[in-house]
This record gives C-alpha cells, sequence and structure tokens, in this order.
C-alpha cells in the first residue's frame, strides 16, 4: 500500500513532466504557425490547449485524492502542493502558446510578422520552448543546477524583449500601429511562458533543497 | 480544538479577502498614478507589491500548516486547495497592478497617456477595480449570484479592450507607436487582472455548490 502511494506520487510527476512536454510542441509549433501564417497549424494549438487543461484537471484530481486518502505530510505534502502550483503554470502556458496561434489566425492569410522581424519573434519563440523543455527536464532528474541556469536562459528572454522594445521605439519603425501591437503582445506571452517555466524550476528547486531561491 | 481548527480555516478565508482589498487598492493607485503621472505613487504601488506577496506566503503557510496538522478531507480539503488557487490569483494581480504603475514610472515626468485616451485607460482601470473588489465580496458573503455577475462584468472589460484596439487599428490613429504599444499592454494587465478576478469568483462557485461553472 506504502509502496502504491509512492507510485501514485511519482506518477504525478511523470504526468507534470509529460505536460511540460506538450506546453513545449504547442510554443513550437505556434511559432512556426506564426512565422509561415498556417492557419490549420494554429487551429490544432489552440484546440489542443482544451486537451492540456483536462490533463491538467487530472493531476488535481488525484492530487486531490492522495491528499484525501493518505493525509500526506512534510516532503510528501509539500511535492503535492507545488504540484498543483504546477499544474497552474502549465494550464496558464498553454493559454500563452494558444495566444501566439490566435494572432497568427487573427491576421491570416496576412503574415503577422513582416519579413525583417521575423528572426525577433523566431529568437523569442526559440528560448521560450527551450526554458520550456528545461523545466520538464528539471522536474524529470530533480537537478538544482539545471534549474539555476533556467534562470540565466531568462536573462536571454529579458535581452530578446528589450531588444524588441528599442526595435519599435525606433522613430524609424517602418511597419505601423498594428505590427507593432502585435509583436509587443507576443513578447509579452513569450516572456510569460518564460517566467513560468523558472517558476516551476524554482519550486522544484524547493522541492529538494527545502529552500526558496531568492526572487529574481 | 475542532473549533480553533474551524475558526482558521475561517481566518484564512478572512485574509483572502482582505488580501483583495489591498489589491483594489493597489488597481486604484495604479490607474490614478498613469493617469496623473504621479511618480510617487507609482513608487509607493510598486514598493507595495512585496508585502502582498508576504501577505499570500502567510496565507499559503497557514494553508500547508492546517494540512498537515489536521489531514482535512471532503469540503475543508477542497477550500484550502481553492486558497491555494486564490493566493496565487491574488499575487499575480498584484504584480499586474505593479505593471501599471511601472509603465507610469517609466513615462515620467511625460503623462503615459495623452488627454483624449485617458477616458479609455480609467474605465478599464475602473472596471477592473470594481471586478476585483466584487471577487472580495464574493469571498466574504459566497454569495454564488454574485460571482456570477462577476462575470457579467467582464463582459464590460472585453467591450472596453475591444473598443481600444479599433481606436489603435484605425489609419487615423495620431499617437505614434509608443502610445499605441503601452496602452495594448495596459489593456492586457487590466483584462489579466479582470481575469483573476473571474477565476476567483468561479473558485466560490465551485466551493459552494461543488460544480464547476462552465469554462468562460
Amino acid at each position: 500500500m506504502r509502496e502504491t502511494y509512492h507510485e501514485q506520487l511519482d506518477q504525478i510527476l511523470v504526468e507534470l513532466e509529460r505536460m511540460t512536454r506538450s506546453v513545449s510542441t504547442a510554443v513550437r509549433r505556434s511559432t512556426s504557425a506564426l512565422l509561415t501564417a498556417d492557419l490549420g497549424t494554429a487551429e490544432e494549438v489552440i484546440a489542443a490547449d482544451a486537451q492540456l487543461d483536462i490533463s491538467g484537471e487530472g493531476v488535481e484530481a488525484k492530487v486531490f485524492d492522495l491528499m484525501a486518502r493518505q493525509a500526506p505530510v512534510a516532503n510528501e505534502l509539500r511535492m503535492l502542493v507545488a504540484a498543483l502550483r504546477m499544474v497552474a503554470d502549465l494550464e496558464r502556458m498553454g493559454d500563452l502558446a494558444a495566444h501566439v496561434s490566435k494572432i497568427a489566425r487573427l491576421r491570416y492569410p496576412a503574415p503577422a510578422i513582416p519579413a525583417e522581424l521575423q528572426s525577433v519573434v523566431a529568437d523569442m519563440g526559440r528560448v521560450a520552448e527551450r526554458m520550456v523543455n528545461q523545466a520538464g527536464d528539471v522536474i524529470q532528474t530533480r537537478d538544482v543546477g539545471a534549474a539555476y541556469r533556467l534562470e540565466s536562459t531568462d536573462d536571454e528572454m529579458d535581452k530578446l524583449r528589450s531588444n524588441q522594445f528599442r526595435l519599435m521605439m525606433d522613430d524609424s519603425w517602418p511597419h505601423g500601429v498594428e505590427v507593432a501591437v502585435d509583436i509587443a503582445l507576443l513578447g509579452r506571452y513569450y516572456e510569460r511562458i518564460a517566467d513560468h517555466a523558472v517558476s516551476m524550476a524554482r519550486r522544484v528547486i524547493f522541492l529538494v533543497t527545502g529552500e526558496l531561491p531568492a526572487p529574481q
């Protein structure tokens, strides 16, 4: 019975990791849909978000069930509480990936991003996807070093976003208001995905070390 | 002992409601700082956000402690799990209110919002503040009807945001890219504050009725 309980605890982490990989796929496909004005892929990412919410509810139900039946304390309770927060992070990351696809859909059949700005958006998408995968690795390996490295990847994201603002605020910006607003919101979505990845890594650090890293 | 336990459960709701009022104040003061280019108030809202995070950690610690010592099941466990999610909502709403103040600070001493757009932003600020207060009322009264009414206030927010986009995307928009980007991000912040208020109300509906309302 005790072993089954621990298997169930492990299973929750396995499912969180699996959700993380789904989010990573959603981020990659959304960025691709945005850059290639691919409506079909955009629609698929938006539809897949509902599936992620269902997975999240499933994990929440399992956590609730373990809390109710096993009366966990100390580390096990801490793990379950962290799992609830991570599920919330993952559901939100899925929403944000879908928001990227919604901008692709809104501008279709035109591409939302002018050719000369594609690399700026592609870089943000790539860093966000990498961070989500790193968060998945951290859940899988409980590697505190890797969790801390995620925060330095987040610095890359911050630089990309500053760079993006500099481009838009330049008096010679030729792309008009609509593109600027789309890019500002896309930047915000990718930045938030990155923030949630960092937040997940910080929860793993707390689970492993018992100490919460200083706020970013 | 049993009574003390229930007093502690009630106390958690009291603290959540108190945090909600602090967020409401932060939203109101941030909007005011933004519209009057008031750097002092902006700085105070930004500084006060740290206090809100400390309150949130305090509530989380109490929830954790009750879970560990009382082994709650059924409704009491559900309430504690909901409290964890609401704390996360409130911390995030506080961050978003601070983001509004950060835009005021970034543009200071210039006002971030041109005179003819002030009413658009003021309306969003007012609706967001009202929704946060309604969420506080819902926590205090457990009034399911009021919780449902919050969703219709959210429709007002959606209309304000669509209206804002229409203004910006008009070819005759005279305010340039910087103002458009600021307003798009501000709109996003207020909309997210509103979303979190709705999310809190939905959790109360679930606690009272045992059923989760259909997704928005």
